[in-house]
């Protein structure tokens, strides 16, 4: 598709912005984390764009999309490339726009911030910190991923046991969009109306600026508790998020023997025991310890807020950093994304499956209610058996948000989003963003 | 009993310490609100207290508890005389300790505070907010009322949808306590311990301080939310408190005609309309405008914080205060208190009893979920009539927290609380703290 184009016409008209055609670059520029996935590794490997640009502004943005759109050049938006899916991966070459550039705060007040799109979600949190504010919520990758990479392609993590996901109304407050239309404009977008490009893979809109509602800011302590029996740890990590008189920000629970793959913790993590990882606010740990002891557990690390932000965040053996640091291990393994909804059904899967399928928890909440979801690692064999895993789990209730597609419609969501589609009908008429990623758009153009 | 006592004695033992002897003014501190209750109204209406006390420190305290002691005096501890169930009403005479003149905030730092026992709420949290916190739940008396009392006699209240009851661990940190032993000691209750005291009505230990966790402060909004269906107003409100996103303090939802009695707030409420009241932070404003539109209300009023705090607060007609103003209007109407625990039961409650049973909800957390709870406005007529309303709540598997008891374990406990009545065998071994409220005591002592 790309070969047909008149790149040196293309760069010129690129000029002013920082362009990358360096074929390393362009490799690490174009990929992310999708190898968690052997599915996704041979369906990926050789993805590369053939230019990534760099804009540092919003009239920048709108010159790479006016380039686009006049030469027909597929446009893949990409943050710090800290997905697992393949979302900012350019399936069909073209410009890659990294976003980091775009990383400035515009304001922060009240509990309520604008940014640019790339702004490090790390970098954020310790300018909105000195004001009183954190951001609601982070994924484990925190320390490198972009804010508008994570409401482009993520959907929760730390600090969702207490406001959901990015999707519950009320998480994102608005968002500034430029289009790929002849003439691309640029949209603001205010409440519901940013559900259109939420979670979206940027298949509808360059995000270019956010507002977001914050979180008041605590002092996290970080504490491992150990448990001999993994179901007394599960357990546990309900009555923690269900306890409303305790303030925490993660609550994560690991069967043995997956703390055995996060090195750095193996001293406090004895072989045969599961275990939880926990932020709790510094003004909780007696009430935790309280519990703690209720499920018989033990507390084996626990730092203050302050000693805690010297080293590594507990924060980043969580989440999609626990595969990580088990795929640093045993690259065999992989990893699935399940609501389990209930621990009759962590329960129920735990017998089933024993050591194939590792059960890791985090608890969220959805529609008001802690419930347990997970990502468990699986010692993988074929396709074929992680989809009868996959099969099972779903046949007894469990909502598996499959990783191990780069389809919009195939991961979490299962359905197409209708409200989506229309806004790519009319943002995007040419189909030109993060083409083959929205199935609803293939089906209803690419095919006629 | 109190009749064959050496008051002349006594009073010379309470040197240095106020003391109250005016008919009038032993009656006013005497009672509380107990005539909300048609049932409690002839039990109560004549007790008195012989002497009221008013201590300004602990040391006084500890004074007061030995004469009690030395001439085994009935004593009751009294906040404000805010509660609705005579917790505070001495049944047997004697001494009555008003705490009011303890009232020193001892301290306030990173979300946790120490205070004496009499501080008033809204008094220590225009303190709080000074540093960013504030209260973590409390009553709609909560400009009158003392923190001591709320955690004696009262159970939860505005903040309970984030962060459940006073019980729930967590809420309550610390208490300081005078016991009323031969050798009256001062004792230090931590964590769980303080669970032997807390919502005991002041029968087993005289609490002199507490140290409690606070929430961070928000500017909260308020907003009157009109529906022509009071089951729409219903699902609304479950909404909104299961909504992870919208930062709230207070979801109240009244059915049509109880608007009516809500008279400095006719205007906002058209007859015929149910109606939520709801404390939300500025920042959900926006979100809380798309949930109202979901739901078909109608907004009839909003305030930003700054503006709210001038006036009467929204949450002045909310709770207990619902019940206090539609009884304003018509003193014949009475009230109960309900866990409905779902949406389905409130239906069929409002079906089955009309507009006997008048519903006002309250939404607050329990065990982690927003539940929906009551204090439903009754159109009283006779006991039987009442005890039967309250039978078929049980039965339809409603919790009724009975408001027309005196006696703590008929109240929302039920169940004799086997912590408390032996904390009260240790430090009330002569049964002087407020007798004839704890049936186990009773039972256990002074039928013997």
């Amino acid at each position: 598709m790309t070969s047909s184009l008149d790149w040196q016409a293309i760069h010129a008209e690129l000029t002013g912005i920082e362009t990358i055609t360096d074929p390393q670059q362009l490799t690490k520029l174009s990929l992310d984390y999708y190898h968690f996935s052997p599915i996704l590794q041979p369906q990926l490997a050789d993805k590369r764009a053939d230019l990534v640009v760099r804009p540092v502004n919003e009239a920048q943005v709108q010159q790479v999309a006016q380039v686009c759109v006049r030469h027909k050049i597929p446009l893949t938006v990409r943050g710090a490339g800290t997905g697992n899916y393949g979302q900012c991966i350019p399936l069909m070459g073209g410009i890659v726009l990294d976003t980091t550039r775009m990383n400035q705060i515009l304001w922060i007040k009240e509990g309520v911030a604008a940014v640019e799109v790339g702004v490090k979600m790390a970098a954020f949190d310790k300018q909105a910190r000195l004001q009183g504010w954190e951001l609601r919520m982070y994924p484990s990758t925190y320390r490198t991923a972009t804010l508008g990479g994570f409401i482009g392609g993520g959907s929760g993590g730390i600090g969702s046991i207490n406001y959901g996901q990015l999707r519950d109304r009320g998480n994102v407050y608005g968002a500034r969009v430029v289009t790929l239309e002849d003439h691309p404009r640029i949209l603001t977008l205010r409440g519901d109306e940013v559900q259109q490009i939420n979670h979206a893979y940027g298949t509808n809109g360059i995000i270019t600026q956010l507002e977001i509602p914050l979180a008041p800011a605590y002092p996290w302590a970080e504490v491992i508790v150990t448990f001999g029996d993994f179901l007394t740890a599960a357990r546990f990590g309900q009555a923690l998020s269900d306890g409303d008189g305790l303030v925490k920000k993660l609550v994560t629970v690991c069967a043995d023997p997956i703390g055995g793959y996060l090195t750095a913790l193996q001293e406090f993590i004895p072989p045969g025991q599961s275990c939880a990882l926990l932020m709790v606010a510094e003004s909780s740990l007696d009430p935790l310890e309280a519990l703690v002891k209720d499920y018989g557990g033990t507390i084996t690390y626990q730092k203050r807020a302050q000693e805690a932000q010297k080293g590594t965040s507990l924060a980043e053996f969580t989440w999609n950093h626990t595969t990580l640091h088990a795929r640093a291990v045993d690259p065999s393994l992989t990893y699935l994304q399940t609501f389990y909804f209930d621990l009759e059904r962590v329960a129920a899967m735990y017998e089933q499956f024993g050591d194939e399928v590792m059960i890791h928890l985090e608890f969220l909440r959805v529609a008001g209610r802690a419930i347990p979801a997970g990502l468990q690692l699986v010692r993988y064999t074929t396709p074929e058996r992680l989809g009868a895993i996959i099969e099972c789990h779903e046949a007894q209730g469990c909502a598996i948000a499959n990783p191990h597609t780069y389809i919009l419609e195939d991961g979490g969501r299962k359905v197409i989003d209708p409200l989506q589609l229309a806004f790519k009908e009319q943002v995007d008429p040419y189909g030109l963003l993060n083409p083959g990623k929205m199935r609803a758009w293939g089906e209803k153009f690419d095919r006629k």
